[in-house]
């Protein structure tokens, strides 16, 4: 696992995000929640908000605020916690609250949470006054290795997540890894389905190394999951940088997206975590990959296995007919005129995207593939 | 008059706004919107939504569709005319009906309107799957010379307007000037207030050619209206070109916005035209510009002089007090950490971004600013 475009400075991880006058850092450790004058070294102007969920708020919201300098204006929001909540009407509070605080175009927004709370102050935060800084304070594991990072950003739309959105790019990540430590145990294997994602599409080496260290990751070994955090968004960090708004190469982030998505849209977003349903939609991928003839079995077994260490599902919903994966995976953002584009796996290690599987090849897949 | 920054193709004139790989074409002239091979050739894909409103498709919209290759997908799209519907719940519909046609990433929004339309369709276009293309097809005066060029987008919120929005280049802007025929005189003016900001704050010599071919153009001979219309845009994708998203420069484009929204967002958006608004704020910025001592009065009575021979009003509304003014004046944009930033006039031609007029000053030019 290469380390070489980090830099160390007690105990902090530091990788930049390439991306000439948007690039920025990310800094990964312990205790960055209550560093208020590293996060105020990131801001414009001296109005800043944070945005949080009620249930992030009871562990850290005081922590954070209260280490900001007294030279800025501070003002704080408190969200409902839940995917169902990533919706227009959140990212409204949002817009009202700045604009009752009479906050002007050089303030910053500071999204502390996960990924639900990220995409949306980076989407409130791209339109406010046609856009104004924000920093990303991730609390959980998928939106520290994930969301946080390359600037995507949005809500869900009844007919489909993340259907409207910008892209935007916060001015700092900050990745406290002492946040995990009140990380509910389902939430970690979800994060740790994105992790698993990085290791699958660009770096045989890394997805080695997580099953060796699986049992540790899962039992919040700070030390093995900085590392874990470190190696993911530097693989981020690099194709995004290579591909900001996935005219190509970004489209490999989204290996098990599509599967996922539609399990995702079917059950109502929410009720399967975002990490979960890509999981399954991983092992779905790879099995397609297979019947193309791509990789072997025993790759479509190891994937499972891995994804089924982290503590995730490998199993489609029961209720799921094919025709309701076909429904929902046509509206996906990836499909260019109407052409079905799917991330696949051409070895472990390595994924591309591909159109041209055949309808019926992947209706088997779906039709075949266990369910619970 | 300078054309140099022109080419003529026909009756046509194009300019070019100049941004790199967001570049493009401004075309003005005669049948523009008839003309669906010409629109055609910026779509990058084959689904294109043309929105608009009730007033406008009476008039336009089957003379653009039915002109359209039937090689693409069209959807039409009717919104209520009026400011008071640039609103979020009329980007909502334009969303909802590109979701339930099953548009993709590389689908297109055509903006057939006025500045309402414009402002929202691009708005739309900005968020819808993070970003798809627009063209931008102005039918009032006011959005050929301003509104559709610069790829500012946006709704008003309650609190102030266009709060929410972001910048989003058009892929083309086709400037039809046989629409204009059926615009209220009204509305006209409105439009002829941006065409004299121009003069005002950048060619002295485009505002004496104004001052010598107002009741020409208020009679709508329409190869003055092109030449106007071509240097107005000439001027703006000049300023845009050097600042695209308002750091400097592109300021000055706000001439009488910043006492003009305050009327707006009094009166309540709609009851005053924008053009007119803007009008009265330009004369009571050229007002403050003399107490700063840089005009003398004639200038001022000069700006007066040519806002009333285009039809628009020179006075403020009489139920307006200096508080209602200063409250709504300090929400603007340009206000950056609460220091309120005005664009005045250095002299006829050149403006200039200040922000030390004395508030006793400011509130002395308002106080005694002539009612109606």
């Amino acid at each position: 696992m290469s380390t070489d475009t980090s830099t160390a400075s007690s105990n902090l991880l530091t990788l930049n995000v390439a991306l000439g006058e948007r690039s920025y850092p990310i800094v990964i450790g312990p205790g960055l929640i209550g560093d208020g004058e590293r996060l105020a070294a990131s801001l414009a102007g001296r109005q800043v908000m944070v945005v949080t969920n009620d249930s992030v708020a009871e562990h850290y919201l005081e922590r954070l605020t209260s280490s900001l300098p007294d030279s800025l204006e501070v003002r704080t929001l408190i969200l409902p916690d839940g995917e169902v909540h990533k919706t227009f009407a959140s990212v409204e509070r949002i817009w009202d609250a700045l604009l009752e605080a009479g906050f002007n175009r050089r303030s910053s927004l500071v999204a502390l949470g996960g990924g639900v709370i990220g995409d949306m102050v980076g989407f409130a935060a791209a339109c406010y006054q046609r856009g104004i800084d924000f920093i990303q304070v991730p609390t959980t594991l998928l939106s520290q290795v994930d969301s946080s990072v390359g600037g995507k950003t949005g809500v869900n739309h009844p007919l489909g997540k993340n259907m409207i959105g910008a892209f935007w790019q916060p001015r700092a990540v900050l990745i406290d890894t002492d946040a995990l430590t009140t990380l509910p145990s389902r939430e970690l294997s979800s994060g740790l389905a994105e992790v698993i994602k990085y290791g699958l599409i660009h770096d045989q080496c890394f997805l080695e190394w997580l099953e060796r260290e699986m049992s540790g990751l899962r039992e919040l070994n700070t030390e093995l999951l900085a590392r874990a955090i470190e190696r993911s968004c530097a693989i981020k960090a690099e194709i995004v940088a290579a591909d900001e708004t996935e005219q190509g190469v970004r489209a490999l982030l989204n290996l098990g997206h599509t599967f996922g998505h539609a399990i995702e849209a079917y059950m109502g977003y929410g009720r399967w975590l975002h990490g979960e349903a890509v999981a399954v939609g991983m092992v779905m991928a790879a099995d397609l990959s297979q019947r193309l003839g791509w990789i072997d079995a025993a790759a479509v077994e190891r994937t499972r296995r891995i994804i089924a260490a982290a503590g995730l599902p490998v199993e489609a919903p029961a209720e799921m007919s094919v025709d309701d994966f076909l429904a929902r995976m046509k509206l996906d953002k990836k499909n260019l005129d109407s052409r079905l584009r799917l991330v696949l796996i051409r070895s472990i290690g390595a994924a591309c995207v591909h159109d041209e599987a055949p309808l019926e090849m992947l209706k088997s897949c779906i039709a075949e593939f266990p369910r619970r």
